[in-house]
């Protein structure tokens, strides 16, 4: 048997409805015995010609002093040891480093229930990447992808432009009220046993929103229902894990409560240390499947994985996964991420108090308890509001009131109090409902 | 006019050649008026809740300790000022950083007759990213993209298997020695007038050479005419651009002999710093087009490189880009250098001569003068050699002489003397040899 049928008999015996939602792409992706499966299998041999890096011989890397300059904070104490900065410098194993899935594994696995599988998870170049792999795996022309609405707007250009996928909008609010089947509900309107993705991600963006714990209930037994219908890939995009204000809404990812949950129903976890770490900047994302570590499964999707990231980006950041890697084997990091959470939620108790002055014909704020935003709905006319366009609001607001804020379709305000200070946020909110006013008044 | 239609119309009448390479993807990446562009029209605003990072409200992150301290190797006197660190924390943007940007270019023109144009180069993921990006953007299902072969698989990745492309290998040595004009022939047996790709890699990988002055102008003229036949693009794979070690051999890009030279050629540069500052680990690359930075054509193509960019992998890595403008900052960096360039060339030299006592029956030495690799051709009968099998070499190699070596099809070691001492490279040839030998004998 061919790595192509043996990686595709895997799935199709561990895996069956997570092998019906491959794309063409996806089916035929697997890791080549090529440079870095020859290197790999030469990693202790006492000649080793294989890699195309610039090393002293012996593993040591031979950096320009100007640029190992700027890597002098790299401990030798901590998860990767005395080897910090060398591995900094040199490529990372297309998988990722193992220490740092090891220490991501461990941190992830804090949430889980007992039995609940996760792989050992793949490291990539940030969340988008991500998605963006599971995009070309699963998703392809034609393939309908659920996701809520409104909805962070690269998922258009992940999904829809990139491969050509069909995106659902699922109305995640009625009456400005969460409503947890709507995604169930868009599911329900395709053919019966057609494959489909749904992208489930809370706390939310751009809403800013984590459902309580009766929610969470009604969401997973809708998807698990929608998952009797056909093979269903659910994207857990956890990129605000942790970001919870209100202490009675659960903060664990949706994902421990539907993986391995039922047979059609593959769960897919996608988070990363841009929020989770407050570090933007590191693009150092994971992509983590349903299937014990050692299984079949997991291996056949790692080599579908690295035949992708290979193909696209060589290989994983060295620098910023070795900055993770410092960041994880340090006590008092969750502490560190505490102070964050708090600083965030007092923006979040200063936000609701200012919005909650809105003249609802203009302005209804959503309800936000958790992640990096808060939403404005403009109110039709029809639902008995003024029928502002957000767009157009959006410039008004440039050019007249010093304010920038994120426009979303159809009908929303996007406000990021992530990046604005706290006493700042009161005035922020006044010129929008001046603004408001002005451009209903015409 | 939509952004759809007015970015391609701007290919139509400023590179009528390109707009008739874009793949059905390629026509159709225009980056939206998102998140990115939005926050963009807000970045001076007095008020900005624009942008899904966390900062203290006046653009300054928010770290973790124990992460940031990572960062303490980025000076405040570098090219970025005393936001170094800041920076390296935070989003960049799409297209890079415009302090990155601007060094690299002034580095790149170092090499440029006058005249020859270059655009505002797009900071990647590394060079795999780029030609990625490319493959996106002008493969796709179908389009012929001649490489030359012996080539590097991941080749076959990014083309082949992502896009559908048909990977056209053209032999580059005949009886052992370069042939400048294969690429061209290969080129010639396509039907007229069909859009066509082709990649020129010098230093090659794996075959280490760079062609003399006398073998580039047949190159040059042999792809010029090609042009005359067809659109065509040339993507300058500059991977290991600097690294020669024959005084006599030019240094510069191909791209600067062949951009602006053809109204149906368009050269693309792709380099980064992977190799040219012997940063494996950091994934910063780089993909500049043959127009002026303020061209329409240039803001066209960038529209569609960020759409790509951010629908794979959301934005360059920061960290990495404030060590590069830190690097690129120091007055010592040529020197440092020309010091690896040095160490190189001394292996190179030592490799030569242990090769030039191979049986020519069983290992033929390649000429290699550059770049981090030698080529070792396993001569086929009919050549008067003994025929043997390079990928079962290599397995005998490994499990008999400790020696890792990667296979190349069809005949080829590739020794990579970049990662082996020079104190080791004469054994290491012994042990080729004897496993030669030893195969040979059955």
């Amino acid at each position: 048997m061919s790595d192509f049928e043996a990686v595709n008999a895997a799935l199709e015996a561990e895996a069956p409805a997570l092998h019906r939602t491959l794309s063409p792409l996806g089916r035929r992706a697997v890791f080549p015995q090529g440079i870095p499966f020859q290197a790999a299998e030469a990693r202790d041999k006492a000649f080793n010609g294989t890699i195309g890096q610039i090393t002293d011989g012996h593993g040591g890397a031979v950096p320009l002093p100007s640029l190992a300059a700027g890597l002098a904070g790299l401990r030798p104490d901590g998860p990767l040891g005395a080897a910090a900065r060398n591995r900094a410098l040199l490529y990372s194993p297309v998988q990722g480093m193992s220490e740092v899935r090891e220490l991501w594994r461990r941190r992830q696995r804090r949430d889980a229930p007992p039995g609940v599988p996760s792989s050992l998870p793949l490291v990539v170049d940030g969340l988008t990447h991500a998605l963006s792999l599971c995009a070309d795996l699963f998703a392809g022309e034609g393939r309908p992808v659920v996701v809520p609405e409104p909805f962070w707007g690269n998922y258009r250009g992940t999904f829809e432009g990139r491969t050509g996928a069909r995106l659902l909008p699922a109305p995640m609010y009625r009456d400005g009220r969460f409503q947890p089947a709507s995604l169930a509900a868009a599911l329900a309107e395709l053919p019966a046993a057609e494959p489909a993705l749904a992208v489930v991600n809370f706390p939310s963006n751009p809403g800013g929103y984590s459902p309580t714990a009766a929610e969470r209930e009604e969401l997973v037994a809708s998807l698990l229902a929608a998952a009797d219908q056909r093979p269903l890939m659910v994207l857990c995009d956890d990129a605000y894990a942790g970001l919870v204000y209100d202490d009675a809404v659960p903060r664990a990812s949706l994902y421990w409560q539907l993986a391995g949950r039922h047979p059609r129903l593959t769960a897919v976890k996608i988070d990363g240390v841009t929020k989770e770490l407050a570090f933007f900047g590191g693009r150092v994302g994971f992509l983590t499947f349903p299937y014990a570590p050692d299984s079949a499964a997991a291996a056949a999707l790692e080599s579908k994985v690295k035949f992708l990231l290979r193909a696209t980006v060589g290989s994983p950041v060295s620098v910023t996964q070795a900055l993770v890697a410092q960041a994880l084997g340090s006590p008092t990091l969750e502490d560190e991420f505490e102070a964050v959470r708090r600083l965030l939620a007092g923006r979040v108790a200063t936000l609701a108090d200012a919005l909650a002055a809105c003249d609802p014909a203009l302005l209804r704020p959503l309800p936000f308890n958790s992640g990096c935003f808060a939403l404005v709905e403009l109110p039709a006319v029809e639902d008995g509001g003024a029928g502002l366009d957000p767009e157009t609001l959006r410039r008004h607001l440039l050019a007249h009131h010093d304010v920038g804020l994120v426009s979303v379709r159809p009908r929303y305000l996007r406000i990021a109090h992530c990046s604005v200070d706290a006493a700042d946020l009161p005035e922020l909110v006044h010129r929008l409902r001046r603004g408001a006013t002005e451009l209903a008044a015409g």
